[in-house]
């Protein structure tokens, strides 16, 4: 059993970190929802919004990647 | 087993510590959303407006960023 | 083993705690998002609301500071 206990805590918490993926998901689905919602209703100002849509989806989902990296350091590196 | 409970909690917690950055993704993304949505409907204001989507994604950010120090703390640092 | 479920507590404690940090993070959100909304509409009534922002923002992030430092003493006081 030496060593199973701090195995079984690595196991839950990469599961747990998941929960930022989840969280990540939502917001990057709020800056593409809102995206599109204002670009039917204004068709010609959209591409000029482009790069703000990039810049958003960029940050939001970089908060999910550090989820994912903290997910695969606790299964592989720690 | 020394020892091993304890690692056990620095495992989970660093998983449950994504919790914070999935909390700040929903904001970032409430920020860039509503930007988004607002430059397309008025898209002349939009440059006037992009220091304060960058300020509100930098606060929002923090809190992601003190949520993934937090992980990193548990996991090879206490 | 003796004091060892003690230190989980701590771990797992502190993990918890940035549960504190993501509601804070999206609290910032709603209220960066929300701003932009308005200023976007009304861009010439934003510098006026500047001020507010700031208090809005201070407010919700302080929260999250707090969760914070509940984490950190977590970690290293207690």
């Amino acid at each position: 059993m030496e060593g199973d206990i701090a195995e079984m805590g690595k196991f839950i918490g990469a599961g747990l970190a998941t929960i930022g993926l989840g969280g990540a998901g939502i917001g990057v689905g709020h800056v593409a929802g809102n995206f599109l919602a204002g670009a039917l209703r204004n068709p010609s100002a959209a591409p000029g919004q482009m790069a703000t849509l990039f810049v958003g989806i960029a940050f939001a989902e970089a908060l999910g990647i550090f989820s994912f990296l903290i997910a695969l350091l606790l299964m592989f590196a720690v």
